[in-house]
């Protein structure tokens, strides 16, 4: 059971598409720190990117002038797919962090070599995008991707502040682009953060 | 735990769409018949929508000419939403889809009136349109819908067709669209079709 019973047809590329699809099936395989809102288990990355790709379309009255909100669903698709690969890294592990991005670009070209070259690229310079934060569309898209885990953070009694035992400046750090992509978002965040202090779910 | 523990802001429309993020974090758990690919478990709707929203981008090529492949995107996001409160309805469960209309409106107008006007009326024309499947857009997203199941179902010995016991006419119906809209892919689905009948997956 499984891609070994994987049945070809006579078109090689739609064969390669098929095959892709499958594989990215293991995105529900890959396991985050955040929890679920309902405290049940922790999330995947398949779940966790469908979440904030809506969450893009959600919150698109905030987006900056010019932000292109289609490219940025595409973006929230895409951002995490070298995980399958790579894995997820906490972002409060500072030691797995040191070797990220050498994983995720070893991830990064085993991956996109698996789709025809003009798709491969497409799909690549999404992430890239996304992960260098410089565009418009990125930085929209990168807001999405801190708050969701927030707003779950916020929601689980601090759940991966607690096992990750960030400093408040580090959780300042990582959720910080929202202050200048979003700022009508930024009382909101600045209130939690408070909260988490008062409640010893953050050190100061 | 959970959102009653939301702490909200000064500004209402954040507040409505932090609720609403949180909201539609359920959609990790309704459960699908469908298997993951490696038949560890049944997916659920988060991880559906997010794998066929990737496909939305994968396939383009064999997009049928005019359509927009950003807005199939954001209809295969959010095309099973009112599941949170319709339930996934089995497409073979003939009884079960007799009401379904009747509860996936009941749980459109309850979930759609959760966020600002404006955007509930677009999630909301968003949803009626794939499910009309008339439009371009709407045709091609549902073909992503159909496939990605069928994909999975292929490589898990047919577990939701040894499940739901179809007729292989009742496959082909539900399926026949791709014959139309993507006519590249029909080949292999029919080549499928053949070797689950062979199998003794689907009865003819």
């Amino acid at each position: 059971m499984g891609i070994e019973d994987f049945l070809p047809c006579d078109n090689e590329k739609i064969n390669e598409l098929l095959h892709f699809t499958a594989e990215v099936d293991k995105m529900t395989g890959i396991m985050r720190r955040t929890m679920l809102i309902d405290g049940s288990r922790r999330e995947n990355d398949a779940e966790h990117s469908w979440h904030i790709a809506l969450m893009a379309m959600l919150f698109k009255d905030y987006a900056p002038e010019g932000t292109d909100i289609g490219r940025s669903v595409q973006m929230c698709i895409v951002h995490d797919l070298i995980e399958i690969y790579a894995g997820d890294t906490f972002a409060y592990d500072l030691g797995a962090n040191e070797d990220k991005h050498e994983r995720e670009l070893a991830a990064a070209d085993k991956l996109f070599s698996q789709i025809p070259e003009h798709l491969g690229k497409e799909f690549r310079n999404l992430w890239e995008e996304f992960d260098a934060m410089e565009t418009l569309d990125a930085k929209y898209a990168a807001c999405m991707d801190r708050i969701q885990p927030y707003l779950h953070n916020t929601l689980t009694n601090g759940h991966t502040w607690k096992e990750g035992h960030p400093s408040v400046e580090q959780v300042y750090k990582r959720i910080g682009i929202v202050k200048d992509v979003i700022p009508d978002l930024w009382p909101w965040v600045e209130k939690n953060i408070q909260n988490a202090v008062e409640k010893g779910w953050l050190k100061e």
